[in-house]
């Protein structure tokens, strides 16, 4: 979701290529030796395979790591099968039985889309999951059914509320996407809070400030510095109340509603810690599907939606501005790369991907 | 929709207080006198009063002026019936006819609360619509019927994308309404521009500056000046590109995709200007409706969103904030203040709206 045009992503010297089905295949069977059944393995790598193929790195195989720990702590349970609690011709409620999040968000979107084949709109919640990658992936789902996609979820707490000191929500992002006529599709995937906490680390990293607006420290005090930062918080997109962060703040809020209140998973402060939890993570997500053909005919919708983009893409540039974008370009962008030249990965994460291979008697994939 | 901490209310001294009762009735008065229908005026003046009630004045009978002056410059048809152009058991098309946005509205809603209660989910765009006051109204029609309730509307342009010096977006909100057990309900209503552009001008009435972040000159560059931002744009939600605009440009154009391109309504830079209109507006609308009993126990899912809503307030503070509000609780403190004092107008409203009764021949409601 973080996808931004200043992206922490490293010089070119700085990364490694690998071709995209090694990898699929690598990261599904790491899942597969730590537990999880072979078609979970299978949806889960695609998943976060598709957010590096995409340039989202921060959502990619770099959190393999981060589920093999969670599994192998215990804290995630490899074996999990999702079970529908309740559901409606419109509506579903699915709980994830604390397994990975991908498979369980799959089979939501999935039934989404199902329902709003047959009755329009299709609106499916998950309570009991956990971390599931790139919000856009479940959106674009919808994309070759034609339809609109939605999707929303709680995260860990690392952002606070306006006025606020303590971490009250996650990055909660939000992800839409709109099938459009011409060069792409229409694919929003943003978290809510200003920057991820990953633009922090590297920050830190490399002993650099951080912009005004990003984070606050332990006190809720706005900080340029990247220690302060790092024991404090992000701030809600808007940053601090002058430029309107209560907006973030209530988008935040708003998601998680919906996506952890409605069906009645863990929501805001109560969430646990994302690398020490006290227990399962109990995250819940929101899918929603819109059949665009309810509305009109659909070519001629697709044709407005691409003359749209069009148009803001050929408006005029702000001084020094090199082009304007629309949400998923730079992400298309990305994945003409990979495909082309393989994908993109930060020897850091290459170095952590081949740890990962010995420990599990595994072949590295680069 | 833009509830902020920097209002610009202005003190108590340049108020005057007005019965909730009153203001309804004149309004209504003056609608019906320049041709509005009785039943299309009052629900007019209630969406507008609501708007006052609530301390959102930008939005409140200050616009009755506007919408006067483009229904007797016959750019909003007075006498239109909104039409349904084709429905399903879950969705809805209509046109507005080029009528007021309020009445238009509030049957699209009310459509989509019906469908829910029999369907679980509804969801009613709009297309031929006008300015359709603030957005929460409609969402919070969901509240009675313990429902979760969306409202989007795309407005006229006066937002610039990121990277671009032209103006393509309205400040397109949004509204997020959930029913919570405890002292209020979660009411988000806010715009996806940092500021509303009612902020500029009384910045400039008062010779101030801007803050940096919210505005733009004519050829896209940032700028505090009042006179240059006025002849320039508002920045979307998150300012400039270092603390993430193009997220809030992303959610402008998200909104414009399902409020306006979906039921094929004019869309982004082609919507004519607001004041002086080359023609109709033809603004779109979407909204929703959630019935949360599909999900679960209705009273149990009130305490778990009240309970939200109550940890985040009691969260500890930021060094030098006062409290932490949550979405909606400032309008509800004016709704309590505006039903012990009456409604507080400032004088030069009250005085638009004396002008306003002598030429129509009404007596004043204050």
């Amino acid at each position: 979701m973080p996808q931004t045009p200043m992206d922490q992503r490293p010089p070119d010297a700085d990364l490694v290529r690998v071709q995209e089905q090694d990898l699929l295949t690598f990261t599904s069977d790491v899942l597969s030796r730590v537990g999880v059944r072979a078609g979970d393995a299978a949806v889960t790598a695609a998943v976060l395979v598709a957010a590096d193929v995409r340039g989202i790195a921060s959502h990619g195989v770099a959190r393999l790591d981060y589920y093999v720990t969670m599994i192998e702590g215990g804290f995630i349970d490899p074996g999990a099968e999702p079970r529908i609690v309740r559901q409606s011709a419109t509506t579903a409620l699915l709980d994830g039985e604390n397994g990975l999040g991908q498979p369980a968000s799959v089979r939501a979107m999935t039934l989404a889309l199902e329902k709003a084949a047959l009755h329009d709109v299709g609106v499916v919640t998950v309570r009991g999951s956990n971390h599931y990658g790139i919000a856009g992936y479940y959106a674009m789902m919808a994309l070759e059914r034609e339809m609109i996609g939605m999707s929303l979820t709680n995260t860990h707490p690392i952002v606070v509320p306006t006025g606020g000191s303590r971490r009250a929500f996650g990055t909660n992002p939000i992800a839409v996407a709109v099938p459009a006529a011409g060069a792409q599709p229409f694919v929003l995937d943003m978290a809510t809070s200003t920057v991820p906490y990953g633009k922090i680390e590297v920050a830190a990293r490399r002993g650099e400030h951080l912009a005004q607006g990003w984070a606050v420290d332990g006190s809720g005090r706005m900080t340029t510095d990247t220690e302060a930062a790092l024991a404090g918080a992000l701030l809600p997109l808007g940053g601090p109340a002058i430029t309107s962060g209560y907006k973030g703040y209530g988008l935040a809020m708003a998601i998680e509603m919906l996506a952890a209140v409605l069906p009645g998973a863990t929501y805001g402060p109560l969430v646990t810690a994302m690398w020490q939890p006290a227990g399962a993570s109990d995250l819940g997500h929101f899918f929603m599907a819109i059949n665009v053909a309810a509305f009109g005919d659909v070519p001629a919708f697709k044709v407005r939606a691409g003359d749209l983009l069009q148009r803001v893409k050929a408006g005029p540039l702000a001084e020094g501005a090199p082009e304007i974008l629309v949400a998923g370009e730079k992400e298309q962008r990305a994945t003409l790369d990979s495909r082309r030249r393989g994908v993109a990965l930060d020897r850091a994460v290459a170095r952590t991907l081949a740890a990962l291979a010995g420990r599990l008697g595994l072949a590295a994939p680069i």
